[in-house]
C-alpha cells in the first residue's frame, strides 16, 4: 500500500455518538481480510482471516453488542468463520448492501445511528453515510476515505477490525466500567 | 519491495491520449496479483486476486470499455476469475504476447493507441510501447519502469489494477459525465 | 502494520534474568504466524509457519532448552509442525492458558522465572506476567505491549520467534560457550 | 521485516569476480520464497514462488549458466517448480549442504569461484564462504549478513532471486554483449 496513506489520518472519536453504539456491522473482504481471494481445489474462493480480529469480535459479543457481516461475496469460509465467532447476522452474495442493512436494523430493532459500520469500497458508501459511526481502512477507495470519520491505523485483515472493536468496547453503549 | 521504489514515481496523466482509450489490457501475474504462485493439492498453480480490483474491472465493463487479459501462465484460477469479472478477451499460456495483442485489437476493431496497457515484466515491453497509455507497478523490472509513462501508487495484487481502472473511468473515452 | 509501532521499541535484555532461562514457551497464532488463518478444502483452518523460525527452535532444543507451544487454536498443521520441530509440550484448543502453563512447569519441574514467554494477545497476559522473560511482537495488542519487557524487531510469522530463540541461545542458562 | 535492515546495505559488485561466474546456486526457502510454509490438504507443505524470479532463472539458463537449488526441505512443489524452470541440479532434504554443493561442482566441472550463491540462514554459511560471489536477502540471519558481499534490495520471494539473476546476466561469464 502506498506509504502516503499512513499520513492522511482521520482519527475522530466522537464520544457522544459512540456512546449510543449497540451494534457493529462489517464488510468482509478488505476489512476482515487483506482483500485477497484465491481459488481452492474444491472450486471455492478462499480468503485469510486474522485470529486477533476474531478475539475482538468475540469480546464485543460478550459485552452485549450485536455483530453483523454484510458482504457481496458468497463463500463457505465466510459462513464458517461467522459461525465460529458468534456473528449474529450474515448477509452474503448481494452486490447492493442497503437491503441487508435495513434487515439488520429491523431484526435487532436498532436505529442506524446505533451502529458502527466499517467498509472499504463503493457498495459500502450508503451504509457508511447512515451509520452512527463510520470507519474504514487506510487502503480503502477514495470515495470511502472521504465519507468516513475514522480511518484505522491497522490495515484490513491485519488488525483493522480489532481496532474498531476496541474503540467500541471502550466508548460504546455497553462500554466496560472502569 | 525496496522502499526507494516509492520515490521514483512517474505520474503522467496525458489527458489527450487517455481521452481516446476504449479498452484496458492487463498482464495477470504481478499486476492482478503480487506475482506469487503456489501449487495446490490438485496439481494446479494458484495465485491471489483482489476483490477491490474486481470491482474496478466490472465498473470499466459497465462503462463500455473492453477488457483483455494477456498472460504467459495457463491456469484454471485465471480463467475462472476472468469469467467472474466479465473479461472480454483472455489469452493465456503464450510467452510471446504480441500475437495475442494483435488478436485483441482485431477482435474489437481497435487501434493500439485506444488501449491502456499495464504489465510488469519483459514480455510486456512490446505491448507497452504500442499502447496509447502504458502503466506498470512500482515493483516492475527496470526495462518496464523505463518504458511506461505511469507507475501506479499501489502494488500489484493490492490495488494497482483498480488504480488504473479509476484513471480510465475518469479520463477515458467513455468517461463518466460529471 | 502501522508504522509508528516500529518506533515504540522496548529492547530490554535483562541478562541476569535471562541467564536463568531453561525453557521457551510460545503462543502460536500471531507469534509463529502472521495471525492469519484460512479454511482448506478438507475443512481445516491453516496458517503459514516460517522456516527460519523452525531453525531457531531446533537449535534451542539441541542446546538443552525445553520448548512449549500454548495455543487457543486446535489444528492439524500446528500439531504436525510442532512434531517436525521437536516441540516438547503442546497445549491446544484451550482459551484459558494458565492451566497449560502450570502443566508445562510441572512436567519439566521448572519455575515460571526459568521460562521465556512470547505471546501477542489478551490470553497471553497472565503468562507474560509470570514468566522470567516476557516478549511480544510489535503488532501485539496494547495490553500485551504494556506488559512485556521486550518487543521483537521482527513481526510475527516472519522472524519474531527466531529473534527470541537467538536471544535465549546467547543469554540463557544453556548459553553457548564463546 | 524491521525497517533498519533497508539501511544496512552491502552493494558490492566485484566485476572481476563476477566475470568468472558460470553458475548460480540458490537456497530455496527464504530466497525463492518469503520463508513461509503451510500444510496442504494432501499433507504436503507448500510455499509461494514468484513469477518474476522464474523469468530471471529461465533467462540465466538460456544465456548458458548452470542453475542449482540446494534446500533442506523436501517437497513436491519445489521439485515441480525446478522442473518448470529448467533448473539443472536440485538437492533437497539434506540439512548439511556442503556435500550437495560439492556434487554440483563435480557434475558441471566447475570451481567454487565460478559460482554465485545466495542463501539466508546458517546452513548456507559454508557455501557462501566458498562461492565466487556471495549474496543474501536483507531479512537473512546475522551470520549470513556478515558473510556475504551483496545484500539484495528486494526481499526473498519477492524479487531477490531475480535481482541476482540480472546482476549475473550483466556481469557474469556469459554476459550479454552490448
Amino acid at each position: 500500500m502506498f506509504l502516503d496513506r499512513f499520513f492522511r489520518a482521520k482519527r475522530n472519536l466522537p464520544t457522544q455518538k459512540l456512546s449510543k453504539v449497540k451494534a457493529v456491522v462489517m464488510d468482509v473482504d478488505g476489512i476482515l481480510t487483506d482483500c485477497r481471494i484465491w481459488l481452492d481445489s474444491d472450486g471455492e474462493w478462499r480468503r485469510a482471516f486474522t485470529v486477533r480480529d476474531g478475539i475482538g469480535i468475540k469480546r464485543l459479543g460478550k459485552a452485549g453488542y450485536k455483530i453483523g457481516w454484510i458482504t457481496g461475496s458468497k463463500a463457505a469460509d465466510i459462513r464458517k468463520r461467522a459461525e465460529m465467532l458468534g456473528v449474529d447476522f450474515l448477509s452474503d452474495g448481494q452486490e447492493d448492501k442497503t437491503d441487508a442493512f435495513k434487515s439488520f436494523l429491523e431484526k435487532f430493532q436498532l436505529k442506524a445511528e446505533e451502529v458502527a459500520y466499517i467498509g472499504d469500497d463503493l457498495p459500502d458508501v450508503p451504509l457508511l453515510q447512515q451509520a452512527g459511526f463510520a470507519a474504514t481502512v487506510p487502503e480503502a477507495v477514495d470515495e470511502v476515505l472521504a465519507t468516513v470519520e475514522y480511518i484505522t491505523k491497522e490495515i484490513g485483515g491485519n488488525g483493522a477490525a480489532r481496532e474498531l472493536c476496541e474503540i467500541v468496547l471502550q466508548h460504546g453503549f455497553y462500554r466496560e466500567q472502569v
